[in-house]
C-alpha cells in the first residue's frame, strides 16, 4: 500500500503513519520527493483496509499495490478451474450451454421446454422457481413446485439444473433439487446469502451486480471461496449505463479481465443483458469469441405469454438454430461447445 | 399503456394487440398514423406488464402512461406523510438530524458519542450492527452486542435509534432494539427483506440502491407498502457513476424529484455518499437547501481508528459547529431542524 | 408524439394543447382515460419538439413515436449502404480492416508500419496527424507532414489511408491527403465540424461520443447526411461507466442494434475502448462476432516508445497473428475478411 | 509516479525501468516487496505519461502521486482567483447570478428580458447566438444578429454578458460583443478551441463536459490557463448517469472538490442539469448552499412557445421569487448574492 501525505506534512505526522503502518505489522518505507512525501508499507496490505489510512489529518490519498481478494487470484492458481456437474464440464476447452424458461411456469412448460432444449445441445437446465420482480404485483415464482418440475426435467433429460436461491431461509429447500445454485445480480453483495453458500459443497453461479465494478464482483466470490467453497462460476449479464436502447449494457471485456485476474470459470447471460430477443444471438457469439466458459440462454415455448421475460426469451426452434451458429463460433475459437 | 406497432403491422396483427388488451380487462383505443399505429389501452395498466406486449413480433415499443407504484404515489396522498417516533418527527417542517458511528464498536464507545451528539441536537441516533462489508475479511459488526448499547444509549439520551438489518432471519433481534429499521443500499431491491419488514409496524429507512433509478427506489417502497406498512422514509445516499473523486454521486436532484412524485419524507446521507469528511458539510447543507426532511451523519469520536467508515466520519466537535450551520440552511428555507 | 396530461388537466387545458399540435400542421386525437388525458399528435412529428409542450403547465411527459433521425435511419433505405474506398468495402459481407499506428510520429515508422500490416491482410491504413490529447503537455500531431507520410505510405501499399479531422480550419489539408476522414469521440457532437464533412464527397468514419446515446449518435450522422454526404460509417469505440479496469466499457450490444436501426456500416475500435493490448484481440473477435463490418486496431513496432497509445498497441508481428484468427471468427459469420 | 511491476519481474526489466525513468530526469526507487516489485519515479512526473510504462511487458499498473494539471491547481495558487467584469464578481464572497434566455431570439425579447433579470438583481446577462443542437432541423440560433442584440441588451442594463462560441472561425465576432466567452459541455475537450480561447483576454466560462471527471475539466482549464489566459470560470451542469427522471444529474459535491483541487470560481447551471423549471429553485440553492461562486439560471417570457430549452425556463416574475429566496441560502453560507 502507497500512502501519499499532502504537501507540507511535518516530520511528526511522517512519524504517525509509519507508526500505524508498524502497528500492523508491516514496514514503513518513505520516499521524501520534491512535492509530496510518499510512505510504502511493506508486506501483506490485506492486512490494513485503505480507510485507516485516509482518515488521517495530513493523507492525501491511498493507493493499492495487491489485489484485496485472495483465493479466487489466478496468483493464488495459475491453472484455470474447472468445474464438472453430472459429466458437464464449464471451463477448460468447453463452451457450457445453459437454456431453459426465466421461469418455471408449470410442469409440462418446463418438462417440454427441458426436452426441446436437450435435443438442440445444451448441457445444462435452467429456470426459476423464486423470481425477484421489481414489482411487488408481478408473477413471484412457484417455490418449490417449481423446483420439483426442475427435479423432474433432470431426470428426463439427464441434464444438470441450474436455479436461483434469493433468502437464506430457502436454502436446505434448493440445494435438495438443483445441481447449481445461482446467485442472482441484486444479490451479489448479499453478504449473509454468499457466506451461506460458501458453506456448501455444490457449485454456484454469481451474476455480476448491476453496477459492480470487477474488483467487488471478484470480492463477493472471495466471501464464497473464504467459507470453503471453491466451485464458483462467474456470470456476466450486462451492467448499468446510461444507455435506454438495451435494458443494460453487455460489458464484453469483462470477459477476458476477469480470466486474466482470476482462475474461475467466466459465462455470460445475454437474455438478460440485452432484455431482447433479437440481441440474444449477436451477443451470445460475441462472448464466445471474447473466452466466455459458457452462456445461458433463455428459452419460451411461447414468448408471447410468458410470466416473465418474454420480450428476451427464444422460441425452441429459434435456439436450435441459433446454438448451431454459436457452435461455429465455439469452434473458431478452439472450444468445443453444449452436451457431453 | 401505449403500444407502438412496427412500420407495415397488418390488421390482423393490429387485431391480436387489440384482443390481448381486451383480455386484460382494458379497452383497446387505435389510431393508424401515415408511418406507425399506435393502440392506447384504456383501463388500469397496472395490470399489464409492458413485456407482455414486448415480445409480440409485430411491436416496436411500449409506452407506460401511469406510474408503476402506486401506494407510495403523490397520486393516491395529496398531503405530505409526516413520521414521528418516541416525539422526533421526520419531514413536516422539520429537519430530522441523525448522527451515530457507522458500527457500534464497544459500550463506552457508544455511549460517549450518543451524549455528544443529543448535546449537539440531534434527534435520532444511529449506529450499525450488522455490517456488510464489501470483503470478508473487514469487520462485520458486534451483532446483538451492538443492539445492546444501541437501547442503552437510548435510554440515557431519550433519542430514538435506527440501525440496519440485513438478513431475515435477524427481524426479531432487530425489532426488540430498534426504533427504526433501516434497509441499506445493497438490500434495495432484496424483495424478501422489502416484504418482512413491510408486515412490521416500525418505520423504515430505504436507501436507494447504488445504481437504482427513482423508479425503483420508489417499487422497492412500494414492496413495503403493500404489505400494509406506510412509515417509509427514503434516502438519497449516492449513486454509481464513472466519476472517480468521490465515492459515490450524490443525486441531489433526487430529493426535489421524489418530493414531486411521492408523499414520503426524504433524507440524506452524506457521509456515505460522498465517503470523505470535508464534504459532508457541504453536502448535507445541499439536501437540506432541495427540500430533504433529514440528513444522517456519522460521527466518530477518533476517525483513525474507526473500525468502519473513518475517512467520512466528524468529530463530536466538528459534528457540533456543522450541526449549527446546518441549523442556519433549515432557517433559510423556512424549517427548523434537530430535537424537538 | 403522444403528449400525457397532469391528472386533472382542465377542458381548456386540453383544448390548447390540441391547438398547438394543429398550429404545427399535425392532427390532434384526444383520449379522456380514467386517471389520465392523453392526446396523440398524427402526423409528421419531425416538425415539432417535444420541448414546445414540456413547458406547458398541464403536460406530464411527451413520449416520442417516430424517430427523430431520417435519412440515416432502416426505414429510409432498407438496403445496407456499402461504402468503397479505392477497391476495398466497408460493410456487404466484407470486414474491413483498418490498421495503423495511433498517431503518425515520422516518416520510416509511418512507412514501416503501414508496409507490415499491409502484409498481413489490412484493407485499411490509419495513422494521426493531429490528435486530441487530454494534456496540453502531451504530443498533438506532426500535422501536415504527418499526412504528407500517410499519403507516402498509401502510395507504397496502394490501401486507403483514413485520418482525423479536429477543427474545421484544417479541412481543405486533410481532405487533400486522405480517403476517409475521421471524426473523434470528443467531435461528435461538434456540429460545426458535422455540417463542414457533410458537404464533402469522402466517406466519413463517425466516432460514438464517450457518452452518448446510440440515438444521439445517429442524430450527429443525420447532420452529416442531411449535407448531402452519406457516405457514413460509425464506429463504436466504448463509452464511459464505473467501471475503471478497462479504459471505456466496450459496447458491443451497440453493433446490432445499430445495424437494426440504420443501414450504415459500424465498426469497432477495440484499441481504444479497451486501452490495454491484451484485450484487443478479445474486443476485436467480439465486434465480428456481434456483425461489425471492420475493425481498427493500433499497431506500433515499438509500442514502449510510442508517443501515443503505446499501452493499446500491437507488435507487427502480433498483429499478423491476431489478424489470422480474426478471419477465422469473420469466416464463422459468413463474411470475408480484410483487403479485397 | 509508482510503477508496479508484475510478480516474477526479473532483475533485467527492473532494470529497463530504472532507465526509462531516468532517461527522463527523474530518480528511480526501488523497493522489491514480498509479492510486487514497486519503483517510485523521484522528480517531476509531469514529464513522462504513465502511457510509456503501461507499455512495457513487465509492468502491472502505474499510479500516479501528482496531479497532471499545474496552473489551475490549488498547490499552484493558494487564494481563491476573484474575477470582475464591469464592476460585478465571480468568487470571493459574491454569489454571481446570470440570468438571461437560453437562446435570443429578437431584439425585443432579448430587450424584455434583460431589462427584467436587471431589475431582480441578475449581475450577469446571458444568452446564446450560436446553439449547438441534437437535431440539425431544429433552430440553430441568430448568430451575429443575436450578438448584436446581447450588446444593446448590455448598454441598456449596464450588466455584462456571456455568451457561447462553439467554432474557432467565430472567436473575433464573438469577442467583439461579448464580455464573457463560454465554452459549452460538448466542446470541454475541443483542445483548439480551447487554445483559442486560451490566447485571449476575457474571462471564460467552461462548462464540465457531460462525462468528464473532474480531473479531466481541470485539464481543459489547464488548456486555457497554459496559453495565458486565467480568468477561467469553471460551470457544473450536470453529468450523465442511468437515471432518466432529470436530463442530468446535478453532480453538487463536484463543486466542493473542484473548490479544494483549485483556485478557480465554480459556478452552476441547475437550469441544464435538471431539464425541468421545477428543479431550477431546488438545485440552485443546493448549489449554492454547496458553496458555488454563481448559479446561472434560464428566463423566458414564454418558455412555452420558446425556440429551444422552454421546459427549463422560469418566467420573470418566477425568476423574481426564486432569486430573493436564493439570496437567504446565500446570506446563510456568510455570502451575498447578485448586482454588486
Amino acid at each position: 500500500m502507497i500512502i501519499v501525505l499532502k504537501a507540507g506534512a511535518t516530520g511528526q505526522e511522517i512519524g504517525l503513519v509509519e507508526e500505524k503502518i508498524e502497528a500492523y505489522g508491516l514496514a514503513a518505507h518513505t520516499s521524501r520527493g520534491v512535492e509530496r512525501t510518499i510512505i510504502g508499507a511493506i508486506g501483506d496490505e490485506r492486512k490494513m483496509q485503505p480507510e485507516a489510512f485516509e482518515g488521517m489529518e495530513c493523507v492525501e490519498k491511498v493507493l493499492r499495490i495487491l489485489k484485496p481478494y485472495k483465493i479466487v487470484s489466478r496468483d493464488f492458481q495459475k491453472e484455470d478451474t474447472v468445474i464438472t456437474v453430472r459429466g458437464q464440464n464449464i471451463g477448460g476447452g468447453t463452451v457450457a450451454l445453459f437454456a431453459g424458461p426465466c421461469a418455471v411456469e408449470g410442469r409440462e412448460m418446463m418438462l417440454g421446454i427441458a426436452a426441446q432444449v436437450a435435443s438442440c445441445g445444451a448441457s445444462f437446465l435452467r429456470g426459476g422457481a423464486f423470481k425477484p420482480r421489481t414489482s411487488p404485483y408481478a408473477f413471484l415464482g412457484l417455490g418449490e413446485e417449481g423446483l420439483k418440475y426442475l427435479a423432474e426435467a433432470r431426470e428426463a433429460t439427464g441434464l444438470p439444473v441450474a436455479t436461483e436461491l434469493m433468502d437464506p431461509r430457502d436454502i436446505d429447500l434448493v440445494v435438495k433439487y438443483a445441481d447449481v445454485i445461482q446467485i442472482g445480480a441484486r444479490n451479489m453483495q448479499n453478504f449473509r446469502l454468499l457466506t451461506e453458500v460458501g458453506r456448501l459443497d455444490k457449485p454456484v453461479i454469481l451474476k455480476r451486480g448491476l453496477s459492480a465494478t470487477i474488483m467487488e464482483w471478484l470480492m463477493s466470490a472471495e466471501y464464497i471461496a473464504a467459507e470453503g467453497n471453491r466451485q464458483i462460476i462467474l456470470c456476466e449479464r450486462g451492467v448499468r449505463t446510461f444507455e435506454p436502447s438495451t435494458r443494460n449494457t453487455f460489458d464484453v471485456s469483462a470477459i477476458p479481465v476477469v480470466k486474466s485476474l482470476s482462475h474461475l470459470p467466466v459465462i455470460a447471460d445475454p437474455s438478460h443483458a440485452a432484455g431482447k430477443m433479437s440481441l440474444v444471438e449477436p451477443l451470445a457469439a460475441a462472448a464466445i469469441a471474447a473466452g466466455a466458459d459458457g452462456v445461458m440462454i433463455e428459452v419460451h415455448h411461447d414468448p408471447e405469454t410468458a410470466l416473465s421475460d418474454g420480450p428476451q426469451s427464444l422460441r425452441p426452434d429459434t435456439f436450435g438454430e441459433v446454438a448451431a451458429r454459436l457452435k461455429g463460433i465455439a469452434t473458431a475459437v478452439g472450444k468445443t461447445m453444449g452436451k457431453a
